[in-house]
């Protein structure tokens, strides 16, 4: 591309244009979203290099994708053969740890389980799990506010976020929001571009809330012979604070019994439940389980017997991963509808012949339908993506949302007006324009 | 006004004119905000109704004041003769409460302890408490994003706001945000208007998070020969996750046993914990107050005892109240910068000859610094209203913020530009423009 050499000579390092290696970073773990190797590959080191490389960009009208570790599973960071990627996975320093005013500052690099590793040193935690963040990055989990097991008692990304370095396309850097707990001195840009998926800016640094680390969790495991009954019981469980709260139905389980056998009879679905306090409650968690069907179950305090008792939602989606090629949903309903969302889904699986697996955070209505098909079957996946489509759709249909954790990318763009007035998605369209003037940060992502 | 008539018509109500009670409703509790009667005021039914309102008003270009019961403390509520005030008091509807998806929906005019004593019923709470909760509305409590003694614990108002309905000033109707927990399918405009203290659009109804109801909590309370060791031990208690951390200095203390003798020896400050869970650390807790110097303390876990160690921080304003005319500040700061901050403060209050008690959220570095000066006394006023600007000067020299709670409304929008770069001012202004292309709404309020 006739960009690169200027470009080149522009920020004084070199990009990568190996298409061997220019692949690798143009594309997210979606599976059927469109990308083809990017023009060229910056690995950023700074935010004053992202913020000359956006300026050139800006001017040459070259779009720009910004890449942390590529775990997104919507497309966010899918490129195409026009555009600069700019992977932040270099910028993975920790600038600062401050246990008495319980925050950290980092560049936007770094791995989300690297920041946790580092504070627990001292006792503290960053608290935010995605199942990615043994290898995602924070920058990462800001862009689509990240999720998490954890997130039912906690909150998701946008409620760990103090402030942040941000780079504007036009290569201005703002910092917005402020290092202190509390900060209503400007209006509230700051949650503004958590989610944003790239789109108005690159976030380069991160000032994050770390809070006393939390007890080792005691875990509830509960088998229920169908899924309405374990979703009707998970409703009522909230009132114990779980600092875990998730759903696996009947045919994900038996993909992981097929794998790993369970040591339990396979049910017709499984909760299971965390608390990090109040330990005492264990047993009247037990006790509200009987109440909704429970078909047998155990409460542990043992850390030992935590993974073990946890395994099965861990396996849950590399068991269906071993079955075909698969297509992970994301969406989000009221925690009073999961049962119906699932009979639902169950009915689609049947029309289109296909295997769906179905899991989740039930503790946040945060459900995770996994469709599998045969590898290298056309027609079933053709099924496959109508499958996808119409999940989203049951659950916009029961007062839902397309997505609760993965973000839009690519692949939900179609989806995003079924829910959202024409007036909200025309304001989002101005709010884009007024922060990204050139429309050159992540063209076709988030925004229908 | 020659709007009156016309808008009266266009909306098939009275307005009311009569200056003796508009003046009322032109003005909320800061005390040295310009402010003079409106044109008129509209007590809103509906959110349609408020729709034809500002669609009037935005075709003429008249100012338009929101407000809910006038419990600001910034003059964000601050009328002048040209304006119409349109009170939200009277939608004061619980729309819905939903225990089981943990979340309730209410009319923008309804009463923070209203919602919070209706949830009781379920055994939910509601949790963000400003100490205005008696009185302030939900709509006032998003405007301004308020805080409270437990949001030390829960976080502010924005960690509980899940979905708005919003009347911008052409009259559209928008939703934003989502009723379900997680939502990331569009930008986050919901936080934008959290905190914008009326200057982007009207929230007319409001969906927010309802929770287990806490434990009633037990209470800590430990004196300390000088603030510097209260601050220190504050820093280090917020280990124990309290739900309430709260601080008073000497000149309070005294202020409030010259009123009601509090029953043990005033000390140079004194610190106030609570804890909703885990009772068992309460120990802990006193010996890291022994640890940091405490003179005298207790713990219990009697609820009886609870009004009593706590009534010292309730009588902490009115007490100063009683001893003359206050300002009352706002400030946010690190928490490791309380000590200096006071110290710098109790010098200002020689420079200038007056009182200033100072208490507030040691757990959240928010601080209340509150000014005292003889009614009448126009050079003390003088004194006062500078001392008052130093002091935000103060918390910003010390990397804190002009505002964590009251918000910024008339009274320190010539300090927002102290600590914002020209870039976010800019933006800011930007989308003001974006959301009220004609600048009717709230104008001279937050924005500089």
């Amino acid at each position: 591309m006739s960009f690169v050499a200027d470009l080149e000579k522009h920020l004084g390092v070199s990009l990568i244009t190996d298409p061997d290696i220019t692949s690798t970073y143009s594309k997210d773990q979606a599976p059927f979203a469109p990308s083809s190797p990017a023009a060229a590959v910056l690995l950023a080191r700074s935010t004053e290099e992202i913020s000359k490389a956006l300026a050139f960009c800006s001017e040459r009208k070259i779009p720009v994708v910004p890449r942390g570790a590529g775990s997104g599973l919507s497309g966010g960071a899918n490129a195409d053969s026009q555009s600069l990627v700019i992977s932040l996975e270099k910028m993975n320093q920790i600038i600062e740890i401050d246990p008495a005013n319980q925050l950290a500052k980092v560049q936007a690099g770094v791995i989300n389980l690297d920041l946790d590793t580092a504070v627990k040193e001292y006792g503290m935690a960053y608290l935010p799990d995605p199942a990615s963040r043994d290898w995602s990055t924070l920058g990462g989990n800001v862009a689509t506010n990240a999720g998490g097991m954890c997130c039912v008692k906690y909150g998701v990304t946008s409620h760990h976020v103090r402030a942040l370095t941000v780079v504007l396309s036009t290569g201005e850097i703002i910092e917005i929001g402020k290092s202190t707990k509390k900060f209503v001195t400007t209006l509230d840009l700051l949650h503004l571009f958590i989610g944003s998926e790239g789109t108005l800016g690159i976030v380069t640094e991160i000032t994050v809330n770390i809070v006393p680390r939390p007890r080792t969790p005691a875990t509830l495991i509960a088998t229920f012979s169908n899924i309405t009954q374990a979703a009707s019981a998970s409703t009522e469980l909230l009132k114990y604070r779980p600092s875990m709260l998730e759903i696996i139905d009947q045919t994900t389980l038996k993909a992981v019994e097929q794998w790993h056998p369970l040591g339990f009879e396979v049910a017709g679905s499984i909760l299971l439940l965390q608390l990090d306090e109040n330990f005492e409650l264990g047993d009247s968690a037990l006790a509200t389980c009987q109440a909704h069907g429970m078909v047998d179950g155990m409460f542990s305090t043992e850390t030992s017997d935590a993974a073990d008792l946890i395994r099965v939602r861990k396996l849950a989606y590399p068991a269906l991963e071993r079955l075909g090629a698969t297509l992970l949903d994301d969406v989000a309903l009221p925690v009073t509808k999961i049962a119906e969302f699932v009979e639902k889904v169950e009915d689609l699986a049947d029309k289109y012949k296909l295997m769906i697996g179905i899991f989740g955070h039930a503790g946040d209505g945060n459900m995770h339908p996994t469709i599998v098909h045969d590898h290298g079957d056309l027609e079933g996946e053709k099924r496959a993506k109508l499958a996808f489509s119409e999940i989203v759709a049951i659950a916009q249909n029961l007062g839902g949302t397309a997505s609760g954790e993965h973000g839009i990318g690519s692949i939900k763009r179609d989806m995003v007006g079924d829910e959202t007035s024409a007036s909200v998605l025309n304001l989002q369209r101005e709010i884009k324009k007024l922060f990204d003037p050139s429309g050159i940060l992540n063209p076709g992502k988030k925004l229908p």
